[in-house]
């Protein structure tokens, strides 16, 4: 069996994922991939080129190298055969630490804590109630469901969006399509945002929609920064229509250094860190669909490409 | 049935707790205490005065308006009827949740991102393992226990020292004495202090026992102020054997605007917020057990005023 790996831009962490691969499959020759290569049996992916597409048409699957499959598509290239995504792979704790740990930095008051220690001000506020900071996520898939749970453990009442009809789950009430989004958005203090990016989710976070959120509501994306309107976003913190913001996808990557997100105090950056595919987690996980593909069987987390994700 | 109320400072916040004691008691007298009142049954008192006490020697109980008695202690005055710390009364979730975000905070390297979002710079870094991250939790009492218990369902690997002799609770392993506290102090990298402040405890995190945590350990002051020798705290930050603190609790409160603590980009200051004893937890929990003394049943939370808890 033959395995491909082709990451663009190239990096030095290919030769990390193929070792890991050989090691789990010792009979597959697993490569990186070159122009002119002889066809594999499967390929390893990150924003593959053109060619690469063009040369490698007889794939059994091209398995993604992260969750989010928006900027493979965004190329507009053919795919002939599955595109799988990876689910979970170790992404799921990680996220939900994070959301975690920005919902309870803005329900305990740690972002104002730290304006006034900047002032040296001491300043105590009555405990707030988590009944008055329900929690909004957007996305209920594999990441979405992981952090609405562990929120909820939390002792939050957490909501989510999706696009299917589904109802409640696990004490988390579920709003779907377009038509509940004012609904959802109406009932939210703070919003999680882990949508995939899709035509349909692009700009979802502009002027409107937030305008929609309860008043003095925080914002945390940890999707894809086109999810947000970055002018729109600052309007509203400005205005007090949204009290501050944890952001770790943004429209350009790295940050550019003049966007104004770095220095606007009630929004907290960090560098597109918040969940990333661990190694022998994604391998292992990728391994086993292969089989199961050699073996007949059906695999999850097959990308439906007209949809988006 | 007699019930005297008796704060110092005296607080309005003295009206909302006789409120509430009436609501739940509406026979008893429940009043705020007045210099030659008549003997009352039971007191619900913080920091009370020495009139009080050489006044009011028929009380069946003191209630105190906190988890931690060594304010009351430190008056030295004499205590001739059973003194009784609340319990949890909603404080568990809330330093739960403050701890949680804490420790969070520096795993997930918030801190590191603050520090660089002020310098627009965008590093990533590889995610860390919570196995390289044990917590340790210094106090395994009412509020150590529910945070141990949380921190261990957050996936971190957790220990906890105390001063009798148990052995592994839910996962959490336990030291005990003196003795342990070196053991306990090499396995910790994040350190969560919950003990009561005692003659013991006080000056616990200190330079030499600083020095024996993990190198680059982080620091979680939630018990009282007098735990940590501040000047060595920010020694230990600046040589780099302490990553940083989040202290919510200090020797003088307010913090003096003097304090370097307000400045130090390794420390984050709240003003004694973690956990706040709720009204209606902590009357029902009061008046409960005012029921079970009337009826000639044992309490929990009688202080034992030699040990100091
Ligand atoms: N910041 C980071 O480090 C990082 C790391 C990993 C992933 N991510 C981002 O996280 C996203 C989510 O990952 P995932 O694995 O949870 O994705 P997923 O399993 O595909 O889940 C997507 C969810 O969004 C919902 N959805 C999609 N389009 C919608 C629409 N138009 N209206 C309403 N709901 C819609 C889906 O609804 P249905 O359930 O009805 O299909 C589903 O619940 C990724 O796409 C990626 O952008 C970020
Ligand atoms: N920042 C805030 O807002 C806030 C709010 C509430 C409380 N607090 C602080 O939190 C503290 C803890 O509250 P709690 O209700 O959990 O207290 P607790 O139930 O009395 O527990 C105290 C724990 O500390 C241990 N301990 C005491 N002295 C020790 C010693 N010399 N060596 C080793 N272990 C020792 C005890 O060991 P044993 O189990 O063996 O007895 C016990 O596990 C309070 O005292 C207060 O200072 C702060």
């Amino acid at each position: 069996m033959k395995i491909t790996c082709h990451f663009q831009p190239d990096s030095s962490e290919v030769d990390r994922w193929i070792r890991h691969f050989s090691q789990l499959l010792p009979d597959a020759e697993v490569t990186r991939w070159q122009p002119g290569d002889a066809p594999a049996d499967y390929a390893f992916i990150w924003n593959p080129s053109r060619q690469f597409i063009t040369e490698q048409t007889r794939l059994k699957a091209m398995f993604n190298a992260g969750a989010g499959v928006d900027a493979f598509l965004k190329l507009g290239l053919p795919v002939s055969c599955p595109l799988i995504r990876l689910e979970d792979a170790g992404m799921g704790e990680q996220m939900s630490d994070y959301v975690v740990q920005a919902a309870l930095h803005h329900f305990r008051g740690f972002d104002r804590f730290q304006e006034q220690q900047q002032a040296a001000l001491w300043r105590q506020r009555a405990p707030s109630d988590k009944a008055d900071f329900p929690v909004g996520v957007l996305g209920f898939g594999v990441l979405g469901q992981r952090v609405a749970r562990d929120l909820s453990a939390h002792g939050f009442a957490v909501h989510a969006w999706a696009r299917s009809d589904r109802d409640t789950i696990d004490g988390i009430r579920l709003f779907h399509g377009e038509h509940a989004l004012g609904e959802f958005l109406a009932a939210t203090r703070i919003l999680a945002c882990l949508l995939p990016l899709t035509p349909e989710t692009e700009n979802i976070l502009n002027r409107e929609n937030l305008g929609r959120l309860r008043r003095g509501a925080y914002v945390i994306n940890v999707a894809r920064g086109a999810h947000v309107v970055d002018d729109d976003l600052i309007a509203a913190i400005d205005e007090g229509q949204i009290a501050g913001a944890t952001l770790d996808v943004f429209r350009e990557e790295p940050l550019p250094r003049s966007h104004p997100f770095w220095r606007h105090p009630r929004v907290r950056v960090t560098p597109h860190i918040a969940a990333i595919s661990l190694y022998s987690d994604s391998v292992r996980q990728v391994v086993e669909k292969i089989r199961r593909i050699e073996a007949g069987l059906p695999v999850t987390g097959v990308v439906d490409t007209g949809r988006g994700y």
